[in-house]
């Protein structure tokens, strides 16, 4: 006779519409923060995944599809990055591949919730292995104040943020992409996550469009990331000079996902997306 | 007050611990055919849905992607391609695809079941649209049978099939592989869907190594592709000769997803992708 299980599930309502279940041995951290709902939960099909106000921000199986895309398109295609920022991403799946790059100096992390910090460091130890190299500096504050207050200082931000709801939306904003134009160095370059061309089309487009408004150079990539609506999931750029879609060298450690050549093969978009961006979708 | 609607889903089962839901407004068509049960949904996210035994096949909204994907790839790739046959695919996607290119002479399709064929026809008519195109021939029958009667005949055979259960799990192996090849003139190539390498990494690498086996020259390809599982699907091609990753003409017509810039792109795969069909994940 077979095993019986409990019949035990978390849902994410990725929109009004459409909602993805994963099947849950066990919850293992489920509260409020100052700042959104944290669980954690033990699924049989991803492994381990933390959930943010509801949506699904990592999971062990697929996070380093995302986190390979928002590290190493900017740390291969900047002549230098030494000092670099990462705003949000408390889970320290970004700041793990970042330090893979020898160039690199000093990263700081930016997360307004010390509490995914902690939850990252406790449940996802794959995830949040590096956060205590001597490269990183951890600061739990407002990533908007922080950025605020430096100038011409970083050569690559990494806006590795939650949807752009509540406390982030102002992450996808012409003001803070301009705040982040002035914290740049010479040849600075910043990428943002972007969500889906399929469930938020607007907001792909507002994203590139007002970053455009700031940036001289703007493109957008793509890639694969199953446990985010729809799998498909852009990732926009804002450069002062250097070309984002010309890798310059190879990540000199194991990836998963990312390589040389996928690097230039993630520019190439979809014809829906490049018209989208065109703003001739429908025509 | 807002306006109250009825709280109607419907689920797959992506795998046995993952469910996709997707909140509809209609029941169009609920029955079982000769083969296999085919439901059509109206729903808020996607527009109308098609699912074969519980597994959706198309929607309004993304099919472009997938169908662009199995037509083009081969069509743009092959020197000549002028007789064609698709296996399964009963809804019409991928022939309305085929016919854009003018080098067709005859393009059979060949699905078990002709309800899916009439039920594309009533409720899919932007998929349907080309069914009585003067170069389609349809034949509802058994595609294995179909193909082991011709040998030398057709220029590309396009895998349009379900998931390999039941009927459907002979179009993944060897011999049907082998059938196709002697079907197939000189220059002649074969493309087939082969799941998702999240999801179904066993069924990717076994379709790879079966049709290696038969082929040879073997490559795969990658699309997003939003309503099956993970969003990240894979086509794999066996070519007596061409090479699949190099377009020799554009689309002469609109197309939504495929460009040739994204035909190359579409063969870089990821790294754990590259290290599956190796044998050497984990490693």
């Amino acid at each position: 006779m077979e095993k019986r299980v409990a019949d035990l599930w978390v849902t994410e309502y990725q929109t009004k519409n459409m909602r993805l279940g994963l099947r849950i041995k066990e919850v293992l951290c489920n509260k409020d923060t100052p700042y959104q709902h944290l669980l954690v939960v033990d699924t049989l099909e991803y492994g381990k995944v933390m959930l943010l106000d509801g949506a699904i921000q990592i999971t062990e199986k697929d996070e380093f599809t995302y986190h390979e895309m928002m590290a190493h398109i900017l740390m291969c295609s900047h002549p230098n990055p030494r000092r670099v920022l990462v705003v949000g991403g408390g889970d320290g799946g970004t700041v793990r591949e970042v330090v893979k790059h020898p160039s690199l100096e000093k990263v700081y992390l930016v997360d307004i919730d010390e509490e995914v910090i902690n939850a990252s460091r406790r449940y996802f130890p794959s995830v949040s292995c590096e956060l205590d190299n001597e490269k990183v500096e951890i600061k739990p504050m407002d990533a908007i104040q922080f950025i605020k207050e430096r100038k011409d200082f970083f050569d690559i931000v990494i806006v590795d943020s939650t949807d752009p709801v509540d406390f982030a939306e102002g992450l996808f904003k012409r003001d803070f992409y301009s705040d982040v134009f002035h914290a740049l160095r010479q040849d600075g370059m910043m990428i943002a996550q972007t969500e889906s061309p399929f469930a938020e089309a607007d907001i792909v487009k507002d994203a590139y469009n007002e970053m455009s408004k700031v940036f001289p150079i703007v493109k957008m990539c793509w890639g694969a990331m199953p446990t985010y609506p729809t799998g498909m999931w852009t990732y926009t750029i804002g450069s002062k000079g250097p070309d984002p879609a010309k890798p310059l060298r190879d990540v000199p450690a194991k990836t998963k996902y990312y390589s040389r050549s996928l690097h230039e093969a993630s520019f190439v978009l979809p014809g829906f997306v490049v018209q989208l961006l065109k703003g001739e979708e429908g025509k």
